[in-house]
């Protein structure tokens, strides 16, 4: 069913992965007959997904629309303190990385959640997540499946993400003592960061960086700020840049553009998707 | 016509300097006045409080309401590469230092600028700063004032500062051989780091650490970002961990409260300042 990369390179774009969240107004079903006639390879899926579709007629879906599912977002949501909250974390946890498993995705992509204003304390919240993710990383290790921790952009590190680089989130991954911990470098998060050279080395060197997540950095902020991420080339980021260091430490997998930005939401998926192939073909490819 | 701090412990809040930027709204004199009224000991102020009122005016006004500068902001936008405006920035810093020792201030905080859509170049950027402060750095020295790096939070990283985090400005201030260069830490923005008390820490035992300014993270980010600072206990900072940090590392200067936001500007000052003086009192000094 599957047609092989090699095969399609003529027609397609090599790397390239739509994620789902960049086409959330569009039906699934047209989703991924938009990528495959696009000649892409794979996309990143959501649990929203495999709740509104089921598990198993979704991997067929996949399948039979002829691609691959380069990851699963999203599992986290670790910090909570309580122990049945974190008790019911691990356990959503757990199902998210059988989904995985079943999508035939290599990794579940975590945000590990946040803070509260009445609990404050942040170092006590990334405790918990080191803890978490010790204890769910040998469960996908058995399943075949990795953790790709995701740092968020530090603006979300009180609502959303108390992993806030990447030099966190792989001290959090190899405290786990498993190999199947690691992390996603997605552009918007982590650009700034003025360590990340050195740190997807470090990621690529621990053979933790499974996922690469592109999109750009639009200012003004959007009101929501997780909505201002832009097509590649509309705002800060230097892609030929970050791309060249994922190259240089190795890294060939998948390359996910996941844009969260209501004028993408609502141009047609097709116009979209043509956009996206143009622009990765001009800023992320050549130096992929 | 300065009293002595030690003179005033009984009737004001001892550590507590009032940024002018928390009462913009406010007239300069009623704002000395309103510090004053308080038992406070000191301002930071800004150079347009120089461009208003006239240095040596300025500084007389400071001296007879009893208030000492603790701090003048801000110097620093040095990411152009241009030769012209390069010079240009380097020059109107040396007449910030100036006014810096004229006001008898001990530290110019600097915000050292960003980069634009057409110059992606953030590394480039950073090496500027880089060569800037080592040219500045011992214009300073000779003038008997510091200059604080201020690490704006990564939102800011485009369009603000390319300076992001607290090591990063320690990098910066070292490689200028310089100690008249080091690092000022705002609560707004370094709170999210993960390695935050290894960095202030650091900046401590280089005897580089100049400023500690305070206000807290609000949550939904206001429309202008800057403008989300609020009151201590507003947000999601947890002040006694992070005044902890500071105290253990040595740092026994003054405490600066540094609030940008529309509901507090829409404040009558002396109701502004007891909020301060009362969240100060609860949640930092006990601390610092």
């Amino acid at each position: 069913m599957n047609t092989p990369p090699s095969e399609r390179l003529g027609t397609g774009t090599p790397r390239l992965s739509l994620n789902r969240w960049t086409f959330r107004t569009t039906a699934i079903q047209e989703f991924l007959e938009v990528a495959a006639s696009h000649g892409i390879d794979a996309v990143g899926l959501w649990r929203q997904d495999v709740a509104e579709v089921g598990l198993d007629a979704l991997r067929r879906r996949v399948d039979d629309a002829g691609l691959r599912v380069s990851s699963l977002c999203r599992g986290g949501f670790l910090t909570a303190a309580a122990d049945a909250d974190r008790a019911e974390a691990l356990e959503d946890n757990r199902r998210a990385i059988d989904e995985t498993a079943a999508l035939g995705a290599p990794t579940l992509v975590l945000v590990v959640g946040g803070i509260s204003r009445e609990d404050k304390d942040i170092a006590g919240a990334r405790s918990r997540v080191t803890e978490a993710i010790a204890t769910l990383a040998p469960y996908a290790e058995e399943r075949g499946v990795t953790l790709s921790l995701e740092p968020l952009h530090p603006m979300f590190a009180a609502d959303r993400a108390v992993v806030s680089t990447l030099d966190q989130a792989l001290d959090i991954a190899e405290a786990s003592g498993s190999p199947a911990a690691g992390v996603v470098v997605d552009t918007y998060h982590v650009w700034w960061d003025p360590y990340l050279e050195r740190a997807i080395k470090r990621a690529a060197a621990a053979e933790r960086l499974w996922s690469y997540q592109v999109c750009d950095w639009n200012l003004p902020l959007a009101a929501e700020p997780l909505h201002s991420r832009g097509y590649m080339g509309d705002g800060y980021i230097d892609f030929p840049a970050i791309t060249t260091m994922i190259r240089e430490a190795g890294y060939t997998g998948d390359i996910e553009v996941e844009i969260f930005n209501e004028d993408v939401w609502a141009t047609p998926a097709d116009d979209a998707a043509s956009i996206i192939a143009e622009r990765f073909g001009q800023l992320v490819l050549p130096h992929a």
